[in-house]
């Protein structure tokens, strides 16, 4: 109440904001939100209410949250008439996703939910659908889904409003983002931290985010920290996150709308100082961050549904989460009472005897593009344009031989990366907790910074506010910065830690089932695909042992759908660059690259490269012996295991040249599949052309070995598929150590490859037993000299 | 600083709090853990400086962080000071967990490491050993791992110190836990929802959490935001998140020790106070939350090391993060920096000649367990106590024939876990996001109330500052506070919705890893395993829709080593009762529970359930028709597809009744699994006992198909084993729409059934017909009334 005084002197309003005849509307636009809302969790029939509510007029399952929906509807109500007032370029993230209802109902109010689903008509007969299709079989989502015009974020996992936000804003100067966001999702670490999102908004050339936290008081049956903590102590925490909290409370819904349609002037009004401030020639590019609005909405939760039901309060506490009278077909009270809370809001004074919403309330909001719900942003895909994209095969590494020079994937990738940002210098961004430099795609930095608006000191090395690579220490913002951005119609790229991928799994779940579904949305256009470059892996942790490894992200994205996922595994430099041309240029997937950053050998020219990436796996005739077939498969599919795979060849055609070795590399994991799984599989036939159909295959894999049975285990010559690769055991060791802990090592390959191919004899159980030794004494000599033996670290390939 | 004057004053300090001869023991004290972390980083003999510095005496590899290692043993120092001089029972958590050297180095200064690993002796040979070992092959690793006496928290995943620290300080109510935040972990998401925990914590009943947020400035490479935000922004969030921040800022040693000693009593007088009010008659239980101090401490990064190498700043910038000089054994400039460095220290008036630490210094360490490296809140497992378990069998629900009575599982097992709660009063707690009720366990209401010290209302449901509940809006929360919990000699279990679950699979990671690393030091105990219960599962979110469906955390789970992972899926309410028992008695696992809330049948009676439990899976012959070798198995695991499977096994029974049908239920996952691969595994003789060598399996499954593919590969009768399970199709819908979606319902079974028996001819080809036509009138009926068919919904089992 404080500050929203203070605005009230600032802006110097001696009289209302609202006149009488306007709030009057604003509060009718409302309440036929509220009434679409409520309509939608009730009613199958009987939709305005033309005769007495019967049982059979409402929904069998009473399914929805109404608890947050009146205070969304307020909000888009009031953002309404800003739009109107200023013309704003505004889209609405809901974090509270749960109020679905009052999302649709207001896509419906603007007309936007009649164009893209005509059956859904300005009518009673539509409105009839609109309320039975909600939560219904064969009808839509509860949330705000992909289905819901005007969505790019479902709500449905808490903790991701402001970081899509912030993401949608970047590089759209005219945009404004009114973020919702519930205080039960405030608790969340991802929405805790995202707030110092404003540290990395650069207001010459980003839009603007307005978040509203929305102090409704109650989660499912708990309350809200943020509402059980001293208003100063609230305030005391907005200003640290570095916001200037306007404070807006109330019950009454006549002065609340006055105050709010007060305080969300001022707030605009102080983003387009700030926005002018920024960028004019006075003042702007003076470093100080600016100290963004937001508004603090304390509201009932549940506001003007039932006070009471069965004796219990229910409005203005938890108890109105969901559905507050749960059984309306069975108890005639409770059925009373959801007439009457229907009726309260007179929907005779909102809708005209046919249906269609009356014309002094059409009016109230805005016009096409402008609608909320309507926004093209909200539909990226529309937006979205092609990256101008360098010629990936100018930055290949040349050799003369495979498997003899070294170079660092990641570094050239970074050169490739460089003049991707160059030549799209506002719709492209690299995001990374911290990471792009130790990740070797530091020659980004030669042609652009870090953002950063904090403050800097002499010495910081590429900050600036309009820097296009993101880092902070928060794989949760990087991955919620982005997919905003990606969502909005923009292309980028996660540089991360392999192992910490981790902490956005269920991040990924979420954005993967909005690409899923959006696909078989046709209103929906693709977006720009979510790229992952996971380097610093499992193989080299030197620094960081045990914690640091873990290549399970792979498992965990097979499991959604196929359309939707990719998972490459470049051997070396020109295969990624390969591999991340292709993946920057798709759309509506998650591209996942694992990739060293460490100096590793190369195998193939550039032609070669991109033959092998377009076939996506094969045989590498120079790393085997033979043109026939082999007597053993050896397959690999990563950057290490490839290279123990070609030592363990090299190994096998000198010790045992009669033995007919065929190396098979696979760059695109999901080509193991069969081809009726997954749209990259390869067929049966293909498949067993490779990998025969009754030898043995030692299968050398980057991650967990069971993905490549899951994966093969419909293959005729899936019993012969022998696969090594992590087996959770690692520390702080040396990169020969840590093959050698998981028995992914070369003489290990080769006393694998002896053990299945019998006929061998006693030669090669001598060779065996060398292995065996040699295993010893690559042990010994780490542990004496704290590196590996030069004989192995610094091995190359001498055939061909 | 402004603090810290308020502090002086406040306590009314004329004097200094340290004499110069304190000061300049604490400050010997802190060179000589710099000088051992110095030295673990880099050296590998000379340990004492006693010639020299040798490109041979210094590590081919150099691997560690120096750059926090600095800050951490000046807290640790400064800790030991207060613990001799207050006898305090201290616990350390080092959120930069890189700085392992420094906590090693301390461990060894107090003589702990020498106890627990006597081969590194306290002496010159003992110092060389120490050096040597670190970041070596054979050695330790470089974080502070469960091999660093004293740590309950490795710190390799940044973001769960302050969680970790409130878990251990509950039901501890004289245990003060320093816990050191950097301002890079401070970025994360879940440590900036964790200051919150202070309204979690009971001041009477509860120990004490005293955060130090270390500003060192840098990150990996770039500054933090903490860090470049003005002080009083910093102060005021701080504030807000309900501490009063003591500020100290310095880099000269001696002003910043005095200033820091200053501090660290005032705040340690503070805490005092709070707990003395908390707990004297006068004014305990006023219901007012305290505001607890904590510490902001502002020193260079990579504080006395080099101040600038190759000509660039080092001390004080990102460039310290790892290990400064990069090239000690090739370059003799970087060496003799190093030297230098080290000799900064003047290690002989730390160390005498033989390399013992002088008495003096060892004066400072406390004693014995109150050493923190030695206190046994860090290895809890030796605290730990049995859990008073009531008997599970008392909570049966009876039945007279299966498959004909529902009940709800999780509101059953919510009557066990009230009763477990009140015989253990103190040393068991539930965690859950705000879903304990939600998820059915309601009745833990009758004996205690949920965690909360923040404000309340009248009407508020449960609230009380011991509550045995604790539910906040944040899975990183519930399960960082169960670790500590559990890490400290406790007992747990964690409620959720499964979809969510996935939002900690990075924590999970780090706790498995924990507890496959302690298994194999013998000084660490075994502690209570972690139980997760999942619920509102993905075939149960009628509410909610696709966003809330996800059952891949088992996937995620078994890519753990075996040795500790334990996944049950219990099909009803009396096998949960029994699983649950198992679980909450069990030592050192991680226990995955799934099992849903909704009404179900119940299929075996207790003495049945336990047989069945204790077998982990097993034929049901009354479900089956034959005791015979069958025709076919019908396999399940889960509730809803163990529903589908005995319908699907029912229909068969009635329309084929020659058919012979082998319904086979799995309660333990990892059964499946070849006993070669999991200690729980089925040997080979047995598993063909039950699955047949050569008979079509149709397997039900509550997850991902593919799950049962990967367990299963190695057997027999592998390739007859077909697999339903969720597909990721699934929307707001009825229970058995979501099933028909996934191609799991009773009907699509029974049809796979007949598409595997070709022999069956065709009266088969009649009942698939009849299958097909039924399943399009379900959806049909769905789609008409909003609700599922009648005779499928109340569906029961007539046979026997």
């Amino acid at each position: 109440m404080i500050a929203t005084a203070e605005v009230s002197t600032r802006t110097g309003r001696a009289k209302a904001t609202l006149d009488p005849a306007e709030l009057d509307l604003i509060d009718r636009y409302w309440r036929a939100a509220n009434y679409l809302s409520v309509g939608q969790i009730y009613l199958m029939d009987n939709p305005l209410l033309a005769e007495p509510l019967l049982p059979e007029h409402v929904k069998p399952r009473l399914l929805g949250h109404w608890g947050t929906t009146p205070g969304l509807n307020l909000l888009y109500a009031h953002m309404n008439r800003a739009i109107r007032n200023r013309d704003l370029n505004a889209l609405y993230i809901t974090g509270p996703g749960h109020g679905g209802p009052g999302l649709v109902a207001n896509a419906y109010l603007e007309g936007t939910y009649t164009e893209v689903y005509p059956a859904i008509g300005q009518d009673a007969e539509g409105i009839r659908r609109l309320f039975r299709q909600f939560s219904f079989p064969g009808g839509i989502p509860s949330h705000v889904a992909p289905e819901t015009p005007g969505s790019i974020h479902e709500g449905g996992e808490l903790g991701y409003s402001i970081v899509h936000a912030y993401g949608a804003a970047f590089d759209n100067p005219d945009l404004v983002v009114l973020c919702v966001v519930g205080d039960g999702e405030a608790e969340t670490g991802p929405l805790a931290a995202s707030w110092h999102s404003n540290k990395f908004l650069n207001p010459a050339t980003d839009g603007a985010v307005l978040p509203v936290l929305h102090l409704n008081g109650y989660k499912i049956a708990n309350p809200t920290v943020l509402a059980r903590i001293p208003e100063s102590e609230l305030a005391d925490l907005l200003r640290g996150y570095g916001y200037e909290p306007l404070f807006v409370t109330g019950s009454d819904p006549a002065l609340v709308h006055e105050q709010l349609a007060t305080t969300l002037d001022a707030a605009l009004d102080d983003i387009a100082d700030i926005q002018r401030r920024a960028r004019s020639g006075d003042g702007a590019g003076d470093g100080s961050r600016p100290r963004w609005p937001m508004l603090v909405l304390r509201t009932p939760k549940g506001w003007t549904g039932p006070a009471t039901v069965d004796g219990l309060p229910v409005e203005g506490t938890f108890r109105s989460h969901q559905v507050p009278l749960a059984e309306t077909r069975t108890n005639a009270q409770h059925r009373s009472q959801l007439e009457e809370w229907l009726r309260s809001y007179r929907p005779e004074e909102l809708f005209d005897e046919g249906g269609a919403l009356r014309p002094e309330l059409q009016a109230l909001a805005p016009q096409g593009g402008r609608r909320m719900s309507a926004n093209l942003h909200a539909n990226g895909g529309l937006l979205l344009r092609d990256l101008v994209m360098p010629d990936f095969r100018d930055y290949a590494v040349t050799l003369e031989r495979p498997g003899t020079q070294m170079s660092e994937a990641t570094r050239v990738m970074g050169e490739f990366v460089r003049d991707i940002i160059t030549a799209n210098p506002d719709n492209f961004r690299v995001m990374g907790p911290d990471e792009t430099a130790s990740n070797r795609l530091g020659a980004v930095f030669e042609v652009t910074s870090r953002t950063w608006n904090a403050e800097t000191v002499a010495g910081d090395d590429h900050l600036a506010p309009d820097g296009r690579v993101m880092e902070v220490l928060s794989e949760h913002l990087c991955e919620g910065w982005l997919e905003g951005y990606l969502l909005t119609g923009r292309h980028g790229l996660f540089n991360c830690y392999e192992a910490f991928i981790h902490l956005v799994d269920s991040m990924f779940n979420q954005h993967a089932k909005w690409l899923k579904t959006t696909r078989h949305i046709p209103w929906r256009a693709p977006i720009a695909s979510l790229n992952y470059l996971l380097t610093s892996h499992v193989w080299r942790q030197d620094h960081n042992g045990l914690s640091h490894q873990d290549p399970g992200f792979i498992d965990h994205v097979v499991n959604k759908k196929s359309e939707v996922v990719r998972v490459y595994l470049p051997p070396d430099t020109n295969t990624l660059l390969s591999v991340a041309d292709h993946c920057l240029r798709s759309r509506h997937y998650v591209n996942v690259i694992v990739a060293g950053k460490q100096p590793a050998l190369a195998y193939l020219t550039m032609d070669e490269a991109i033959a092998h990436c377009t076939r996506g796996l094969g045989i590498w005739p120079w790393a085997g012996n033979t043109d026939a077939e082999p007597d053993v498969v050896l397959a690999c599919a990563g950057d290490v295991p490839t290279l123990e795979v070609v030592a363990a060849a090299d190994l096998l055609r000198r010790h045992l040249p009669d033995l007919k070795v065929r190396v098979i590399n696979v760059v695109d994991l999901m080509r193991l599949e069969p081809d009726t799984e997954h749209p990259h599989g390869l067929s049966d036939r293909d498949f067993d052309a490779l990998f025969t159909r009754d030898k043995p295959v030692v299968f050398a894999y980057h991650g967990y070995p069971s993905l490549i049975h899951r994966l093969t285990y419909r293959r005729n010559n899936h019993h012969n598929i022998h696969v090594r690769g992590y087996r959770e055991e690692g520390t702080t060791t040396t990169p020969f150590d840590m093959v050698m802990m998981n028995d992914l090592d070369r003489f290990r390959l080769v006393m694998d490859v002896i053990d299945r191919v019998p006929s061998l004899g006693s030669r090669a159980a001598n060779l065996r037993q060398d292995m065996s030794d040699r295993r010893l004494a690559a042990r010994a000599y780490t542990r004496e000299h704290g590196e590996d033996d030069p004989s192995i670290a610094d091995w190359r390939w001498t055939g061909v």
